[in-house]
């Protein structure tokens, strides 16, 4: 028996009468075809007497409901008809076909989860961490919008705040927060409150990376492979040290800048990459400026978002120059909210100071197109700009960062609020 | 009658007996090969009796004088033997060969220009404007090393601060200036005490250049041709505005940081670059922090390095998006100081905060591996670090910036001076 | 209980006597730490008396079997001592320890399955079809080296010989096959016999690719959205026309070349990757080189490698220019054959002609290193050439195909066997 | 006296009754801005009594002519003014001033030259030759539109066909020839009727690239700076052979492939670019398929185009990988025909089986987009094609060569003319 045809039978048995008022508000639904749960959609419905309108991600319904039974025109923003949705209700529970010329489309679905009253802070210990970001991993904790998470992060090789080896290494991440209510489509806000060290070591490597340098550099420099590269961190005074520092380097002090390296989402359709890799979907960002008191925007490909964090940097140059920064574990607490419908096509970030758009492509100058283009957009959208104007504002203001080369590259375009504000929104 | 035959018969009626004590100092040679003054190079000699040593560039010279013919064996730094050279004084002018196994060079020069006892600051005012890099310009101003000049440049349209317009579009540039004594493989040292603005207008495009755009951007964006990006700037504010404003941008303001967009020398050989052209000579290196207090350091290609000047900008943001910037003229101060023999493969700057290297190049991937190796082995050299060294410091500490993404490309690789004195040199 | 406590609790019943001729041969081994099977390794044993040598991957084994019991000292290749490994026999089956430093990995493991006397082909209908390349896929169909497979593939967007549509779109895959006894480090060798059409239909694209055309081409460019690119194919003929040509198009046609658009492995860990990415496991490699008569070397980095076809183009220029091809169903016919410790770092490819290797990277700069390097490196190997020797081979006579632009970029590199063949291996 | 004066002064002694008749033709200006003759232009008018109408390169011309003063508006294409062009004739001279709102440019110019009645072939044995594209060296040999030239070049070090050193390295130029009647704005095209090797030995470099080699090769390669890379050409034979080979060399042979490395005209303005250089213009576009038979299509920048030959290759690879080629001198035989108005944006080429559109760039992403941009406008113009079309068109059908990647990168799109005659013009 196939789940529609549950849905029938239950169907026959449910009080017709009671419909109507039922139906209101909000259902998510999962989209089937040849036994794939492929894809979701967010559907809002509202009744009048027999008649029901609604939407449907950002297509518009419009049809009847007969008792337990649902019958809908999908239509397109630009007007044209895209076919027919006709299901059956079954409490909370929802199924049918989605039917699009000789295409079938099967779906199930329940309604939205409510929000509760009031946002509430996660004490989160992870026990488990992941090398992967993927929608195949089990929430580790499901939270609302709203909720706020206090947890750790274990160092890039899986060691804590303890020294204890917790996972293999490879960034290993915390999470995957679910999000109820997050669909595809939708926008996470994650702002970050908290992002501190909590161990007096980090280690990183000890060259640049081959795609950093020129031939002619790799032909003459003659490394030593013993190098030691383990850092001695001075939380209060916010500084490091080499652990065995060379003689030359024996005086050598950096200031510390924490950051996070990794804040993403599951990534699109049942794709896994590794927790060092980045993409629309966040991932392994490692961007220097990604500290404390930044707000992070990401698009949301799965029911639930499945936030993930991790790779915590006690100091980085730009680039991360050595395919790793001084890599530590963290404190973090961070603040997530849904916004619906938002959708943003790559992460972009907000602190006090600027509006950042990232380009997380294959090279450089693909980054660099899509980091521009998508500051201009955001600009042009939110301050009412056009190609021309938006052109003069970032012609003068734009200011780059080269965030990470390896193994996909980031730029971050950004521009000063302080700018924006002489335009007024 | 060749050179060659004019030193012989002159070298007849000269006094043999004041060879020796004349011949001592450095002398400049042309090279010179299929009728072609292909190169240059210093001679520094001194004789004892008549036994002669010196140096060629980088080779070794030992020999003898007799009279007013001098014959010397060429040795390489790694000590083997390269060739003969063998030529007649007269006064203060040499001529001879270089014998390199079947191949003969001839050579023609005179005795370095001595250096004053004390700099010059020279005010110049340009009557003509060049706009290509190019050693077959003659020169506008000879200079001494540590000389200072006071000049003006007019607006990269052409345009001087009464508005007149002095010169066809595209850069036009002030100088060139000759350095007495820099030849090829030094290193030009400018010094920027004022980039200072000196009328209230500029002018900018108004568009993202295409290459910063991602294609979707491109087909989706609709420009208005009579935008009028024309701007007042307020000098004693500091600021900026549209001298027109659309509605939208009726109060954008933004505030002025002038900077100086070409500084470059004669490019190797008998080439001619645009004045919109950057390379390892400099030239459109349309930086936005080469400003006031900047000192820039340029390899020398020609006899009298030819350094030229010009387009300045009243504000730019990264990457010169728009193909220009806020285009005014500036009226310009800078000290140049030649240091001999210090070649540096590509500009480099520095400021009261950071070392700075440049990498031009064609593309971005090109131009990080460019200003990356060349900060890298600056410092490996002025610190003594190995490259695991010069790894943890630029690990931690590199900042890029993008400085310029047309026609060529231009990444700054910079790391702070107050880090770098925790090493010590 | 764990699968440790297990072993150990097994062999106490076991008879010791046997064991010594027992453990001799090949065993396959499962490392697990932190509860995750993270890799594989072969292990060869060889026992003399209660002496035990052998080797795990590359590390060279020696220590002492007792009873069931086994230890064995791990020595790099360059001979320093890696740790030790430890464990227990039971049977066909073994697990253990391996303690390097304070680390220490668990692993379970079994012998190695024997390969049968002679090779079968195997006929295998797709029931099933996978739009990721991935390890988390359980085989459709295990073989052994030689064997050979008869199939189909579906077309790119799922439909089969028939017109039916079995899978969503997006490249569905048929297989995996599992190759008995291939372990990480193998190659996998595939020669495809047959790479016949077997229906008169395909569909492309109709543009050409954003990142093909410059910004010029996009700003100017008006498509026609309702454009057909249905084609017919005359098998017979082996050509292609429109099946609703424009005007213009209506006597066009070109000849049929089909070739295979995915041939991968499952990718690294837990890796996912859609079905239309490329990497160094081979998938969408979409190179139109790729025909009848063509062998493909893979590496392996999973037990059983996990072979994945599919992604049939009846024709395609280079750099599948419009995203697709002729997309259309096939039979398929190829023979695997596993080459052990053979590993090769990306695709190579060989036919009658030429000797190729892939280089597929994020750009086209980087998939044209990869590519030159590989096939510098591998006639190197083969033909014993130094660099300088190679570098004459190459200069000379090298040749590239660019296979694929999008979502990642594919180069093959080039050099024919008779110009080889004058050198002799 | 200016110009202007002189031509004022004489027009009046001229007999206006004459003039009708003789102004009606083709002339050539020069314009001159601030001492500069930045540019040219083609005028081509025609009397009828005193009214005048005709063309000034893309512009409309209307007005009149009263005694030798001719005073014409200019319209662009579109229909707007532009503004206005007066002048004077002398016989077959013209002098005046364009303005354009309150900008003025003055023009000097002559009746362009009649072409002869019938072609001549010109065997020209050079005695110089160039180091640079440039509009700045003479012309080496005028000739018309139609003619054919028989001459040699020098091999990349500057030896001829004798063996004697001629000239110093990088590419000497035979050159320029001038083309009677071309300006700005027309194509040149270039048949090679022969590209014959005129001596038995070459010379060619040993290594790759370093740009064409990942990191690691770099890091591992072991070079043998003795190499020696000298040839032996079999002319008969048409193989060649190392003339010193190393052991596992010592049998290595490959096939002759005559190409000619550098053909190129004068680039724009007053730039010079080294004969290593290629862009629209042409110059060292190093593509190993420019051989006997093929022709070449070039844009003009200077009136008389400047057309310059050299750099022959016995042999090269793909992508020029060892920086050179088998260089050796050669015997060189071209016919150049003048298509007025034709402008292409960069080299185009053509022989028996296909259409070539180059794409230079600095980058192989960009080449590629030029490429194929160039080829799609070039065949949506000749075989009248949509983009949906030419999109089929070169998706089925497209070819790439990565013909040179250094210093800039040239990148080859070709179609098959069979392909091609399908469609019908």
């Amino acid at each position: 028996m196939t789940a529609a045809m549950r849905f029938v039978s239950l169907s026959i048995l449910a009080p017709a009468i009671l419909a109507a008022a039922d139906i209101d508000g909000s259902w998510h639904l999962a989209l089937i075809r040849f036994n794939e749960r492929f894809s979701s959609a967010r559907v809002v419905l509202k009744a009048d007497s027999n008649k029901l309108t609604g939407t449907l991600n950002e297509l518009k319904l419009a049809g009847t409901i007969e008792g337990n039974h649902i019958r809908l025109t999908m239509t397109r923003p630009n007007g044209s008809e895209l076919g027919v949705l006709e299901g059956d209700l079954d409490g909370d529970r929802i199924g049918g076909t989605v039917k699009q010329g000789t295409e079938e489309t099967r779906f199930e679905g329940r309604r939205a989860p409510a929000a509760p009253a009031k946002p509430t802070t996660h004490s989160f210990a992870p026990t488990a961490f992941h090398r992967v970001f993927s929608s195949a991993i089990a929430p580790a904790l499901r939270i609302h919008s709203g909720d706020s998470v206090r947890t750790t992060s274990v160092d890039a090789g899986g060691t804590d705040a303890s020294g204890v080896r917790r996972s293999l290494g490879g960034n290993p991440l915390t999470g995957p927060f679910f999000v109820e209510g997050a669909m595809p489509g939708d926008t996470l806000k994650v702002e970050f409150h908290k992002v501190r060290l909590n161990r007096p070591s980090a280690g990183s490597g000890d060259r640049i990376v081959p795609n950093a340098l020129t031939p002619g550099y790799h032909r003459n420099a003659k490394y030593d492979d013993k190098f030691d590269s383990s850092w001695k961190l001075d939380l209060s005074a916010s500084t490091a040290r080499l652990a065995k520092p060379t003689e030359r380097l024996k005086n050598f002090q950096v200031s510390l800048q924490p950051m996070v390296g990794c804040v993403g989402v599951a990534p699109p359709g049942n794709q896994s990459f590794r927790s060092g890799h980045l993409g629309p979907w966040g991932g392994n960002m490692d961007y220097n400026g990604l500290r404390e008191g930044v707000t992070v925007y990401l698009p949301v490909y799965h029911e639930g978002a499945l936030l993930f964090v991790g790779d915590g940097h006690a100091l980085q140059g730009d680039g991360e120059l050595n395919g790793d920064a001084l890599e530590t574990s963290m404190d973090l607490e961070f603040t997530v909210t849904l916004q619906p419908g938002a959708s943003t096509q790559a992460p972009r970030m907000e602190n006090a100071e600027y509006l950042m758009a990232s380009g997380i492509a294959n090279s450089l100058p693909e980054a660099l197109q899509q980091a521009t283009s998508e500051l201009a957009r955001w600009i042009e959208r939110d301050y009412r700009l056009s190609p021309n104007e938006s052109g003069i504002v970032l012609g003068t203001s734009i200011r780059y960062d080269i965030a990470e080369i390896v193994p996909q590259v980031q730029i971050v375009a950004k521009v000063r609020k302080d700018v924006l504000a002489t335009i007024g929104k």
